[in-house]
C-alpha cells in the first residue's frame, strides 16, 4: 500500500529559516503562533495526515461514492470517522476568527496543513477543503446574521460546504450562466436550474451542506454583471438554527470520474430551492472570487501533494527494487543486483520531483504569507504590496504547481515500470487524482490568461515591478557571496528572461492580444520556474547559515545540491519559454479552422 | 461517443511524396505495392479502423476482460466478431512471406494499419499486435517445422501469440529470471515458473494461443547468458496440426490496470507445460530481441495513435463548445459565444499535437521503410546504412512517441476542461490507455540507455555518422532555396544542438559512466526533436512541390504553416536538452541514497 509522511521538518525550517514568519509578530494572530506552538500545530497536523487520512486514500478511490436510489450519497468505508477526527481537532477552524470558533492562527499555517492533508488523500481533503472556501466567502460577504446562524456551524465541521458555478453549458464563461433566482415575499429566493461538477455536492459526513450557488435574479442583466450569490442550505434551518425541512435540492447523479473517487462530484438539481442573497445583488462573481482565490491557491497545494507523496513511494521503491548494476559498478555486491536508486535516469527523475516539490512547497507559503499580511496587517502599503504579490502569484501557483504536479505523479510512477500501470501499487491513482487539480478552479489555461491580461497589466504593472524589484534586490545582496554564486548566476539568466518575455508583450500584444493569448501559458510558466527560482534562493542563503552552525550538516548539504539541481537542469526552461512567446501569435493562428 | 478517423490521405501523402516509397521498386514485395494497390490497402484498412475497431474502444475500457474461476478469460463485448473481421481482412499476414499465407507486401504497409488500429482501438489492436511479434520471432529463428505447423494458424488469426519475459523479481533485468525448462526424453522441455504483465496472455478470441517464453534451462549459466527461448502452446497439436491436450499453462489472474482495460494483462502459471526450443540454446535474449525491435517500433506508434485519436476529439469538441469572445472580436456574434478554436490557448494546444502527430507519422513510415530495406535489399551497403539508421532510431520512436503521445492526450483532454475529466467522453482513456505505451516493450528509461550505451557508441558512431551525414546532405540541398528557409535555419541550429551533446558525451561520459547515464533522456529526447525537424523539412519539401502544381493549394499551404509552428515553437527545446546534458551527472549523483 501507498505511504505518505507529511513533511513536517521541512515545512517548519521554511517557515522559520527561509520565510521569516516569526518575525511577522505585527500581524494579527501571528504573535500566538510561536515556534512552539506552529511545531505542535504542524506535528499534529502531520500525525492526522499519516495515521488518519493516508490510510484511506486507496480505499477511497477503489470504493467511490454512491449515490443511492433516494439520492442520498455514501462515502468510502471510513471516511466519515476520518472527516470527524479533522472536524473535531479543531482543524477546519484553524485560521479562522475566533468569534465564528475558530482558533485565528494565521493562514500559513491553515496552507501547510492543506498541503500534508491533500497529499495524505486529496478526495478526503476536499469535503473540508470546499467549506473553508465557503467559510471565507460568507465572512467577507455574509450578512452578519448569516455569519452567525451557518459560520460557527461550518467552523465547527458539523456542516460543510461548497461552490456551485459551473452549468452544463457554462464553466469558464459564466456570464452564460441561467440558473434562476425569483424573489419571494420573505426577502428570500427561489432558485432552480442544474450546476453540474459540484464537489462533495451530497454526502453522509454532515448533518447539513450550505450551498453557495451563483445565479441569476428574475430580470438582471445578461452577462456576468447579473450573476448574484446564494446561500441556500440542504436543510432550511428552524428556530434557534436547528435543523428543519429538506430543501429543494438534491443530487441527480454522481460523475463518473478519472479520479477523486472518494470525492462526490454531483450534478445538483435546484428546483424551486429557497436561498439568501449573499453580498449585493448582481455582484455575485466578485463573491465568488474571494472563494476563488482561496480556492487556487489551495488547488496550487494539491498539485504538490500529489507530488510530494508520488515522490516518496518512487523513492521507497528506488530504494526496493533490485535490477541491473550501477555503471560504475556494483553497488550491492552481496545481491543479486543492485536497487534501482543508483541509476543515473532514476536518480534524474527523483531529483527533478525533489527539487521542484521544497521550492513550490516554499512558493505556497511565500503566497499565504502575502495573504496574512494582506488581511492582518495595519500597514497600509505593506497591504498593498502584498496584494499585488498575491494576486501576481496565485494563477502561478494553481497553473504551474498543478502542470508540475501533475507531471511529477507520472514521472514517479515511471520509476515503477509496469508495477506503476497496477492500480494495486497506488501510483495510478496520484496520477489520476493529480489530473483534476489542473482542471477545476479555471483550467490553467485560464490562469496563464487571468495572469497576462489581468494581474500583469494592473495598475501599470505595479505587481511585477514589486515582484522583480525584490529579486533584483535578493540577486544584489547576495552577487559578492561566492556561496551563493551558483543560485545568483542562474537566477540572473532567468530573471533576464522574463523581462524581455514581459518587454516583448508590451511591445507586441497591446495591438495583437493574440500575441498575448499565444504566449500566455509560456509565460505563466516562465514566471513560475523564476519564482521557484528565488525560492532556491533564499533557501540556498538559509541553508548555508545553517550549515555554518554546525551539527547535521549533511542535510544542509543536500539542500544544496538539489538547489544547485534546480539552477542547472531546470531553470533553464526559461530560455525555451521565452523563444516560444517571441514566436508570437502568427502560426498558432493561421491555419483555417477547417482544416483542423 | 468518441470517434476516430484513420488518417489515409496523410499516410498516402507521406509514402508517396515524402519518403520515395514507390522509387523502391527493388525491393522485394514493393513492385507489388503499386500506388492502386497501396491506395486500396490503406482505405480498406482505415474503414476497418473506423468502422469495426473505433466503436468498440470505449466498450473495451468500461468491460475490461474477465477471468472466470475455471481460468479462461473473456474479452469485452463484440471484440471476438471485430477480432475475426481483422483476422478474416488477411491483415495479420499483409506482411509475411506468401509461404506462411501472408501477402508478402512491404512492412512499411503494415506500420500504417498498426497506427489507423492502435489509434482506433489499442486495447483490440494489441492480440494481432503480439501474434505479429511472434511471427516475426519465428521466421528468424523459428525450425522449419516449427515454421510449418505454428505460422499459418498464426497468420490466418486462428491462434494468437504472445511474449513472456517479465517475472515478478525482474523486467528490465531479465538475467535475473528464474522460469526454468527441464529437458525431456523426446527432446522438449518442461517449463515452470511464473511469468507477469503477459499482455493477451489468455482470452476468447481465437482456438490457440502460442507462447513465446523465456526461461533457464536447468544447469545453463546465470545471467542473461543462460536464457532461452521456448514455443509452449496452450494446447498441444496432435495430429496433422489439431488441437490437442490442453499444456499446463494457465491465467492465474488479470492485473487491475489504469487503461488498456480490454486487453488481458495476465499472470501465467507455468506448471511443467511442454515447451519447444525456438533457436540455440543460451541465445533466447537474442532471439527475443528480434521481437522486441518489431514491438518497439509498434510501440511508438501506439504514442503516435493515441495522440492522433486524442487530437481529432479536442478539435471536434474545440469547434462545438461555446465559451467566452475570441480575443480580437466575436467571431460567432449569432451564437452566445464564440467556439473555443478562437482562443490562441486552444489553438497552441491543437497546433502543438498536429504538429507532433503529422510529423511522428513520416518517422515511423521512414523507420518502418528502413527496415524494409534491411530486409529487402540485395545491396549490401543499403542493407547496413538501413540497419544502423533503424537501430538508432527505434529506441527514439518508441521513447519519444510514447513520451510525447502520452503528453498529447493530457494536452487534449484538457481541451475539454472539467469533461475532460469525466469517462464518458473519452478523453481520460486516451491519456490511460496512452500511459502504458510509456512503459511497455522497455521503460522509456531504458530506451534512452540503449540509445545512449548501445546504438551511439556501436561501430564507432556509424549510425550517427550516417544520420547527420544525411540530415547535412538535406540542408545543404535547400539552403539556397528562400522557401525553405523557415525550415532550415531552425533545423541547422537544431543539429548543431546535436552535435554538440554528441561531442560533449564522447569527451565526458567515457571515463564517467553517469555522465551518460543523467543525459540519456535528454539526448532521446534532443535526437526526437531534429529527426521529427527533418521529417519537417522533408514534408515542406513536398508540399512545396505540391503547392506549384495548382489545385488545392490550401492543404499545403496548412502543411507548411504547421511545419514552421513546429520549427518556431516546438524545435527550440534542444537547446534545455543540451544544456541538461552538460550539467553533467554531479548534482543528479551527489545525493546521499539514506537523504532521498
Amino acid at each position: 500500500m501507498p505511504q505518505y509522511r507529511a513533511p513536517v521538518d521541512d515545512t517548519l525550517f521554511l517557515l522559520s529559516d527561509v520565510l521569516g514568519f516569526h518575525a511577522r509578530a505585527n500581524l494579527t494572530g501571528f504573535a500566538d503562533a510561536t515556534p512552539d506552538v506552529v511545531e505542535a500545530v504542524l506535528r499534529e497536523g502531520g500525525k492526522l495526515a499519516d495515521e488518519v487520512l493516508a490510510p484511506l486514500n486507496q480505499v477511497g478511490d477503489q470504493e467511490g461514492c454512491t449515490r443511492q436510489t433516494d439520492g442520498r450519497v455514501t462515502t468510502p468505508t471510513g471516511f466519515k470517522a476520518a472527516y470527524e477526527a479533522f472536524a473535531g481537532g479543531g482543524w477546519m477552524g484553524l485560521s479562522v476568527p475566533e468569534e465564528f470558533g475558530g482558533q485565528g492562527l494565521p493562514s500559513t499555517l491553515n496552507t501547510a496543513i492543506q498541503d500534508f492533508a491533500s497529499g495524505a488523500n486529496l478526495a478526503l481533503s476536499m469535503y473540508p477543503g470546499l467549506t473553508q472556501g465557503a467559510v471565507a466567502a460568507l465572512l467577507v460577504h455574509g450578512s452578519q446574521e448569516q455569519k452567525e446562524r451557518y459560520l460557527p456551524k461550518m467552523v465547527e465541521g458539523a456542516w460543510t460546504g461548497t461552490m456551485n458555478l459551473t452549468e452544463p453549458h457554462c464553466g469558464t464563461d459564466l456570464g452564460l450562466l441561467r440558473t434562476k433566482a425569483v424573489p419571494n415575499p420573505d426577502g428570500s429566493y427561489a432558485i432552480s436550474g442544474t450546476k453540474i461538477f459540484i464537489s462533495a455536492g451530497e454526502h453522509d459526513l454532515a448533518e447539513n451542506i450550505v450551498h453557495l450557488v451563483l445565479a441569476r435574479i428574475e430580470g438582471a442583466p445578461a452577462g456576468t454583471k447579473g450573476i448574484s450569490l446564494f446561500l441556500v442550505p440542504k436543510f432550511l434551518l428552524g428556530e434557534g438554527g436547528s435543523l428543519g425541512a429538506r430543501n429543494g435540492v438534491s443530487c441527480g447523479s454522481i460523475e463518473h470520474k478519472m479520479g477523486i473517487h472518494g470525492n462526490a462530484t454531483c450534478v445538483m438539481n435546484y428546483d424551486g430551492a429557497t436561498g439568501w442573497l449573499v453580498g449585493e445583488a448582481n455582484r455575485g462573481l466578485n463573491a465568488m472570487f474571494v472563494m476563488m482565490n482561496e480556492a487556487r491557491l489551495a488547488v496550487g497545494v494539491q498539485g504538490l501533494g500529489q507530488s510530494e507523496a508520488a515522490y516518496q513511494n518512487a523513492v521507497a521503491y528506488a530504494k526496493d527494487r533490485l535490477q541491473g548494476r550501477a555503471l560504475t559498478g556494483a553497488k550491492a555486491p552481496d545481491k543479486a543486483a543492485d536497487p534501482i536508486i543508483v541509476h543515473p535516469d532514476i536518480r534524474r527523475t527523483l531529483m527533478q520531483i525533489r527539487a521542484f516539490n521544497e521550492a513550490a512547497r516554499a512558493l505556497v507559503l511565500w503566497t499565504a504569507l502575502q495573504g496574512d499580511i494582506l488581511h492582518r496587517s495595519e500597514d497600509a502599503k505593506e497591504r498593498q504590496t502584498a496584494d499585488d504579490l498575491m494576486g501576481l502569484m496565485t494563477p502561478v501557483v494553481k497553473g504551474v504547481l498543478t502542470d508540475r504536479g501533475f507531471a511529477n505523479a507520472v514521472e514517479a510512477q515511471q520509476v515503477f515500470g509496469g508495477h506503476g500501470y497496477v492500480e494495486e501499487w497506488g501510483m495510478s491513482q496520484f496520477v489520476r487524482d493529480a489530473r483534476i487539480a489542473m482542471i477545476y478552479e479555471g483550467a490553467n489555461g485560464i490562469q496563464a490568461m487571468d495572469l497576462i491580461g489581468r494581474k500583469l497589466p494592473k495598475d501599470g504593472g505595479r505587481a511585477m515591478m514589486a515582484f522583480l524589484g525584490e529579486v533584483q534586490t535578493l540577486l544584489k545582496d547576495h552577487g559578492e557571496d561566492a556561496a551563493m554564486k551558483p543560485f545568483v548566476a542562474p537566477l540572473g539568466a532567468a530573471v533576464n528572461d522574463l523581462q524581455q518575455a514581459t518587454m516583448w508583450l508590451m511591445q507586441n500584444a497591446m495591438g495583437k492580444p493574440d500575441h498575448a493569448g499565444a504566449g500566455a501559458t509560456d509565460y505563466m510558466h516562465l514566471l513560475g520556474l523564476v519564482a521557484l527560482g528565488v525560492m532556491w534562493l533564499r533557501i540556498a542563503k538559509a541553508s548555508l547559515a545553517r550549515r555554518a552552525e554546525g551539527g547535521d550538516t549533511a542535510r544542509w548539504d543536500d539542500k544544496l545540491v538539489t538547489g544547485r539541481f534546480f539552477m542547472e537542469r531546470m531553470l533553464p526552461e526559461t530560455g525555451l519559454r521565452l523563444a516560444r512567446i517571441k514566436a508570437g501569435a502568427e502560426t498558432t493562428m493561421a491555419l483555417r479552422v477547417e482544416a483542423f
